[in-house]
């Protein structure tokens, strides 16, 4: 069940981004309204539960991570807290079934991801990870054992999970990993891992990670939960690493196994080649969908704000500038586009209708669209694009790393090319 | 053969796109699989009825229209028969309820347009100036008298009617049209029109033409049904506009009035001001965002089916290139987007929700987007795209009249513009 | 009345684009104006010689060429007077030493292009035949007997040419060609030619047909002088290909060779692969650089002028709002760019410093932006663009077969990628 | 005159960017050689002098510069010891007569841009600054006096300046500004600036400050030498602006002035109204122009090198796929295009033919082109893009402000858009 707090959402909330908006008075009583903000309504399309948990999600980010973020980006500073803040709010897994998840719906879940990503895309960064990628896995593939031991506590935020695929040299073709999973030289019931892995958000602070490594009997990928309190000093080592273009909220390291033992209750039982990281994948990358939505929203609407502010020749807002106003509407019809295929492909997947094709086609469109569409509304506060306080540069700046990460744009491209085509055009 | 007619259905909303959540079952065995033909399963979205009505008009449009048309767009020869054919099918003024109406969803009334257009945009503005532009216009605004006068033989075809209302000085800013309605200077309950309208599609066949001058009274716009059979030799002519560059498959003329006598009761008794013609505007325009997805989906057909024939560079077939795969991953992506956006509004339309802003959202995006695309397959054919055998270069060439016609997309930009900052641009 | 001919000119370089420092006199009294027809003054770069043979070049095009273009593509009538003219003033192989030949600039048969594409791109297609396809090849492969005999008729323009290369299954990749050339049965010295080409401009017309080949005792590709006259019935066939979507005022047919037969004599002694027939493309992609930057200022004028004209909303010209002015200005831009590249590259072929991979890059370019900037301008023009009296939907309907024919963009991609990365994409 | 240590460059300067160059084999006797690093031969265009001035500065960049940036870009260090090695090199004021500067032409001096913007546009703004926007102006608009005070010491780099136009909140509309200049209460000869500037490069560091402000007398906008020293405290500040998103190595500041003392000898004498800001930016502007080209090249360089060595699917080089190789000649076309439009434009400067439009055209292009490219080849890099060390995501922040300063591109548009029209849309 989704915990009463968020049920109690009377006080709607008032946010900075929303503030500005003026009386809107061409609303007549008997002609609906054009709402900038959901201009094709797609709202009417979310059940009651789901508006709830929105606008409480909504609060939540707006006024407690929106006032964290900007320091926290300057610095690279995570703020852990986040998560078991966001545990107690219910909002972590909150689309899995039992263990202590609320088992919401997957658009409710992906309009969690929009809030939070209408602050800040790394926060939903390290909300997906935890969530979608090492909670899904877990939930999708794990025993029970495995569930009742890590689920509930990751429900709460009080333990923090990572998942580690993506190796130096291998990005867009896991396939080809050189991580290893071989028996324990002495220890029975247990194997060794060894290998790297990089680009892993939230690897420096994880509890538990979750690590794909070629298996010794078959060469086959498996799934193994290393837990850092178990693994001996030197065995494993997770370098954050700093100095990031973007994403700069959230944390991101590296995986270092040097013979790492876990134990064979820690392996996934099933599972077996990519379709186990392809799954969790899947999963996450429907969230980013969604989420970058809320990026583009929130730079939708400072743009809007900006420029209804500052004035420029004769007094005039820049708002009233036709190249100003293309660049809003051409943002506005992509962010209403992208969410009503984000809120149909997550019907589809309550259904057991979606397919894999369909998450790559709203994730490469969505973030590219949201990427696009922010960097042409940049351009709308001139010279003071290059404060960091506008926020919107900070936008940018996330949504390129979201293009590349969890399938780069032109690696979607090519897997909508074979599914269209029946041909493979990757070699 | 096709079903006798289109049967009348209620307007029931399909539940999928509207579903809270739904048990999950996507870790079942049998895998849904994508269609490339209709990607984010919109057909989901649509009731039985719905399905059956664009079922009956695609089998129609693809047996009966397509052999047309090739020789119709060379020769610019429209075949009027083509709409006494779709009235027998019950496709014209399908969403309209009462006299002779089959009263259909929005949305089944697009699938229809969409039918058409993936035939032709022509046939497709053909069909859309009797249905929304005219029959729309009657039964919105008109007495009962007049609904009971013209739309049951408009229904059937039998009698054509065309929609006057650009002039050849005033395009995308009608009111300042120059057209007048004015007192018969001898008549009793007459009135004469004196003005030309241009770019007016049916005009040269039409025998009744809505027609929206300045009132003699109130400098006023009103609209007037001039019948063609009751106005003396020489004060109405309508002369073919040839020599088009698109939309070659229908006919376009000009209305020539001088002192074209109209009685009183042939003038819509409310309406005035631009609220008339942009009423019956909006309605056509929603035709057209669903009717070019189809023209879009023409042009993703051809171009997978040659590039899957075509081959070169060892015996490959140019579908299995990267930069093909792009192009097509990009429409089909475009396409998915734009069906989803147009059925939303539609349901929207029907519940009464609807604003001017969102049709003029889906009709900018989707016809820009179809347009886009469409060139950009275009590029595939490589040599062979100037041979009109292939269709893709036709769709190419209508496309891009949609885009400038019942509002230029810039046009659209500075209505969405002036929605979202409350400034108008337009000078 | 025209020049009688265009001079015999030596090929000096012009010196203001070359010269190191010069006197500033910026800050002088008398501003120098911008002129939006050669926005970077790349007037400036051409020798006097040039400028004269330009303006004879573009007075005979406005004069004699433009009063026939609308019929001629509206009908798809090709006036084969036209070459005549040409010949008459010069123009054609003018950058050919010798033989009847004028003997200009690499820079001054691209101007000579730009002209005539100024009018038409089809115009210069049956020109570049002509003059760089088969003038040019005889110039640089044939024997002094092949010169003497074809090249100052040529010259003139009573003999016409056509260049065989692209057949039905092989366009982007020449090299699998399937026509041959063996040995004749029964006469001696003579060779036998089978197969077929299509999409040749002037095929139809041509008397000369310059074929490449797969020759008998190499299988490499070797050219063939085919002279139609000495042909006997029934092996030799060029029908034309009629309903063209772009280029309808150029002729374009096939060549259907059964047993031709052709003299040893009329072989090209040396040359053999694809070399032959790229070094001639390459001089005719030369001048399609320059050419479309014609077809494209063109567009440019009329946009301008119609903007002037067109007034909208508060009775304003249109050409004063942003968004029309963007387009202008984005569109004088390329222009300008494109032609300070393709002047650049000529100066570099006549110094022998010219590599293929300029040339693709200069008319991938210049014929990308051609088209997509014509596109954009078109858009001004709203429902009026449909009007083939407006001639901008002709010149946007040319350009796209420009992009299409010798090496479509997306072949020049993967040649200028290869060049770069010195890895070979074409699978 | 230049200095010798210029001169003395007999080494070829290898850099770490130019590393990874396989051997052209290609390259034979007869035939020229494509070159990626100026596929259209713009070095043939340069003098010697000017070839040997680009040589030495690109040295000194790549060994000198390129060192320090990423710590300087990471914690927002510029060091100012980086003018005085410019001075010291000659390349300040490089373009000026006399007073110490060295006297080169245009290009030359755009070809020093280049070179620092090659490593960074920071760099390159603070020489900018520094050369065209001070120096530029005093030697434009100065006394004798005021020239033969501040040139010499600028050129070595030992006294810094910095140009105080921008205001907060009037930035594209620089005519409104508020900053006034009044005489002084009490000290004869004397008047005092009141207001404030912003965005302002080096105002932290600068010795001498140019500011523009309304004059007493005549309302109009005359321009002043600030000199720092000799500002009574609490009449100057220029407190730092910090957390920039782009050009972190450079310095950036404002300039508060509350009743700051001028003497009227450090006043412009003749120059009034925006002519001469107007003036100091278009010399800059053309800096930008070829500088923005460096940044691309160093991008395209980087890209090249990193997609030759990253391998991934079946161990090809990322080089190896058709969309790679596409984004890759898109770049190269653009940066080949844009140096040749700036080294015309430069020529035409030096003989008095450069207009204004002309330095807006080149400005606007070459940054928008520069800054669209990087951020596609960025792709190229997948995740590892987040990374600062690739130095790609640097230039993409860097390019993004050179596109708005200095005239944003949309600014730009419209300047183009009127002398292209004959009408102003600013409004």
């Amino acid at each position: 069940m989704f915990r009463p707090a968020v049920r109690r959402c009377a006080r709607p909330f008032t946010t900075s981004f929303r503030q500005g908006r003026a009386a809107r008075s061409y609303a007549s009583a008997s002609h609906p309204a054009f709402d900038w903000e959901d201009p094709l309504a797609s709202k009417s399309l979310l059940t009651e539960d789901e508006l709830a948990i929105s606008e409480t999600a909504e609060r939540y980010c707006q006024e407690r991570m929106l006032p964290r973020v900007l320091e926290a980006y300057r610095n690279e500073n995570y703020d852990a807290k986040i998560l078991s803040e966001m545990g107690e709010l219910g909002l972590l897994g909150s689309n899995l079934e039992g263990y202590g998840c609320a088992g919401v719906s997957t658009v409710a879940s992906g309009l969690i991801t929009r809030a939070v990503e209408r602050v800040d895309s790394g926060y939903r960064s390290g909300m997906s990870v935890q969530s979608s990628l090492v909670m899904g896995g877990i939930h999708e593939f794990g025993t029970d054992e495995q569930k009742q031991k890590f689920l509930p506590e990751m429900a709460k935020g009080k333990m923090l999970g990572c998942f580690g695929l993506t190796e130096p040299n291998h990005g867009s073709d896991p396939g080809s990993m050189e991580t290893t999973a071989r028996p324990h030289p002495t220890k029975k019931g247990y194997l060794v891992l060894n290998g790297a892995k990089t680009w892993i958000t939230n690897s420096p602070i994880a509890d538990v990670l979750m690590v794909w490594a070629k298996f010794h009997e078959t060469g086959k990928i498996r799934g193994f939960l290393v837990e850092r309190k178990d693994c001996p000093a030197g065995t494993l080592e997770t370098p954050a690493i700093k100095n990031k273009n973007g994403l700069r909220a959230s944390i991101t390291g590296m995986i270092q196994m040097d013979n790492c033992p876990v134990p064979e209750a820690n392996m996934f039982p099933d599972v077996e080649g990519l379709s186990g990281p392809f799954t969790c994948l899947n999963s996450a990358r429907y969230g980013i969908a969604l989420g970058t939505m809320g990026a583009l929203e929130d730079c939708i609407a400072r743009t809007r704000a900006y420029a209804l502010e500052r004035r420029q020749f004769k007094n005039n807002p820049i708002a009233k500038y036709q190249l100003v106003q293309k660049k809003l509407a051409d943002a506005v019809t992509d962010a209403a586009y992208g969410t009503l295929a984000a809120i149909q492909v997550g019907r589809l997947k309550d259904e057991g209708k979606a397919t894999p094709e369909m998450i790559s086609m709203i994730k490469r469109q969505n973030c590219d669209r949201a990427l696009s569409n922010a960097r042409v509304l940049q351009e709308v506060f001139g010279g003071n694009a290059v404060s960091d306080e506008y926020g919107i540069g900070r936008h940018v700046a996330n949504l390129f790393v979201t293009q590349t990460y969890e399938g780069q744009s032109d690696i979607h491209s090519l897997i909508l090319g074979r599914a269209i085509t029946g041909l493979q055009a990757f070699v």
